[in-house]
């Protein structure tokens, strides 16, 4: 059996007490870090606190060689770990389709995502999000416009937008770097964005989660990764109130 | 200090290790089981799961009498476990801040929620997931379009909505009763819903998904609760192969 375990967001103590069963209970138990990262720990930290070996796969274990992890499933009850709910990368669901063609039973044990955890950090209501989008590093002749375009739609029908940070080998974007982009995309494009919630770290015993103007928060230390970037609708009477007091938003 | 500790989807084990050791380390426990519930364990195995006698708390006990919690957490170190991701419900966020208002230290530990689950269990992309919304039984004179036209506006746009279902009491709306519903409420707004996906006890070993037309979908026997329901835009092909593969949608 293949059974997908998601490891929450921060550190080793982020997964279930089942998905930890399952990692003690398995045969084998692959890691899959390269589409997202656990920052409160070290694999070796993982090792030691499951008691099991982790075996890390790069992204050509997973997209083009899966087939030890597939022998092994097939022989025995195998793990994949994953950082915060699984299957939402597209190379989980594949990983997923070819078990199942070779008969291979699978299964899914759920983590926590930034994408709930967002909403009890900021106050923001879960139910007037719209469609999230991700800011990446700009390249030479490529600064695309979509983010601020799935923002502005947003705005237009009064939902909040949680954007995503750019993850690129061992640099993660900051809060400050994703506003300065932001801006830039609303000044190319003819508009703007009044207010940011950034929050750094979530699923941490210290996340920080701040709330304000560009210019108020580019002046924050967030401290280190992850951080992601919230743009919110108008504020409802007890998401502005929640922001005021556990996010510095000004009156 | 006060905790909120997200419990996650459906029996004890959902729970994160970081969240059970902040039960066990907790000087009381209370247990906030009216805006949602775990359908897969009882009040009587949490207890003996965690180890902790559970207070459970009805909603006047965290809307109007809030004290008794308080006191404790103002005394020593104390728990709030609801199901899913903390603070998704308004009455999580006013007791956070008459917390904070005492100058009580808050914090959050994350639980999984259905709102990333369903994407692992449906392989639906979560950027591709519009605004959410919620079917109510309808009751006598009141019969609101508001859920059909958030599909719509969705679909308009090319997004996924989750839907959620009305639970009261001990009632839980199923599959079929949901569908049935925005059908109605599709022919008087004048338009329709060509697929559905069908989601009952995310997070169990046994959870059931298919996805077709309402027709398919009301022969299908989706088990004991909780169920939600997913519209999805026109599929992705990996989206559509998953969809094939594990929830059982004719090619």
């Amino acid at each position: 059996m293949l059974t997908f375990v998601g490891l929450g967001l921060y550190d080793a103590g982020d997964i279930s007490v089942k998905g930890l069963e399952a990692v003690r209970a398995s045969d084998a138990v692959f890691l899959e870090y390269y589409t997202s990262r656990l920052m409160g720990t070290t694999i070796e930290d993982l090792v030691r606190a499951y008691g099991k070996e982790v075996i890390v796969l790069a992204r050509a274990d997973v997209e083009q060689h899966p087939e030890p992890i597939l022998d092994a499933a097939a022989a025995g009850d195998v793990v994949v770990l994953t950082g915060g709910d699984p299957m939402v990368s597209t190379t989980h669901m594949d990983l997923r389709l070819r078990a199942a063609a070779r008969g291979i039973p699978t299964g899914i044990i759920h983590g926590a995502s930034i994408q709930t955890a967002v909403c009890g950090l900021t106050g923001l209501q879960n139910y007037r999000f719209g469609k999230s989008c991700s800011v990446p590093f700009p390249q030479k002749n490529w600064f695309p416009l979509t983010p601020y375009e799935v923002v502005r739609q947003n705005l237009a029908a009064d939902l909040h937008t949680l954007v995503y940070l750019d993850i690129q080998q061992d640099r993660y974007m900051r809060v400050g770097e994703a506003i300065d982009l932001l801006e830039e995309m609303a000044v190319r494009v003819g508009g703007s964005i009044t207010t940011y919630i950034g929050v750094a770290r979530a699923g941490s015993v210290s996340p920080v989660v701040r709330a304000g103007t560009a210019d108020h928060l580019r002046g924050i230390d967030f401290g280190g990764p992850l951080h992601v970037l919230i743009v919110p609708a108008t504020l409802h009477p007890v998401e502005q109130e929640y922001l005021e007091v556990f996010a510095g938003l000004s009156v």
